[in-house]
């Protein structure tokens, strides 16, 4: 089965897909749908909607998996991060994809076996479990890898 | 031309829609889109998103005005409420209609002439502006016409 991870954001959501057969997980695609500041809110929002459903069509995933995160900076962010979220659950659902929720715990526990671990080692781990030559980037696209390891792994016990 | 004004949230979303004639506004519809607790909050978005396009098939608005609240009691509320206002804005985009928003401040000050009344105030003053018998039920209705006011008048200007 393909297992899309989403990262979501505004200017720079990460995507990362993995296909697991049996108790293998590999690495498929990651990368990143990206909308300049200087385009109107809904403009952005729609280029995140089109970008996403292509990325559906392309890899045609069984289930989805996306971070949430409900600690932010300022509210404007939280409220904008939560506009793009909404695209991309809207996508899902006109779809059936199953879609799944972590936390930044969850997926930090599921890589690391540590909820609290920094960013550089659950990228580290992201590169080893999936047998990279690199760190994938930007983060944003590892992080989306990383929560899509998270599901793998939950549908495999 | 029609204006449709919007009060965003993913329980009650209200609306309202206005008709402007050179210098006259007039009171076409209004009511809420609501949306069940039990199910899953990428169907609830489905269901907003559904149901906001029908309104614009069935009323033709030329222009949306969209509150804009940055203020939430908590995190995880501002993230649903973006997540409502993203498949709004969505669909706004993807048919070229034109998007304005306006704060709870900018709303209260063109309908009563001072940012800081209160919603009953408020709710009086569409009612008498838009000369309908009663207040327009429920509040996220009335706030959804308000916000439609508040466009129908910066376009007069």
């Amino acid at each position: 089965m393909i297992i899309i991870g989403i990262d979501p954001g505004y200017g720079i959501l990460g995507y990362g897909v993995l296909e697991k057969n049996r108790n293998k997980i590999s690495h498929v695609a990651h990368g990143v749908i990206t909308t300049e500041k200087d385009i109107s809110m809904s403009k952005r929002l729609q280029i995140i909607y089109e970008e996403f459903v292509k990325l559906l069509e392309s890899y045609s995933p069984d289930a989805c998996a996306i971070e949430s995160l409900f600690f932010y900076k300022n509210v404007k962010t939280a409220i904008h991060v939560g506009e793009a979220r909404g695209v991309i659950l809207l996508a899902t659902s006109q779809r059936n994809l199953p879609l799944y929720e972590f936390t930044p715990y969850q997926v930090k526990n599921n890589i690391t076996g540590y909820g609290r671990s920094d960013k550089k080692q659950v990228q580290k781990m992201v590169k080893m479990l999936l047998r990279l030559d690199k760190i994938p980037r930007p983060d944003d696209a590892a992080d989306a890898l990383a929560v899509a390891w998270c599901l793998a792994v939950e549908l495999r016990l």
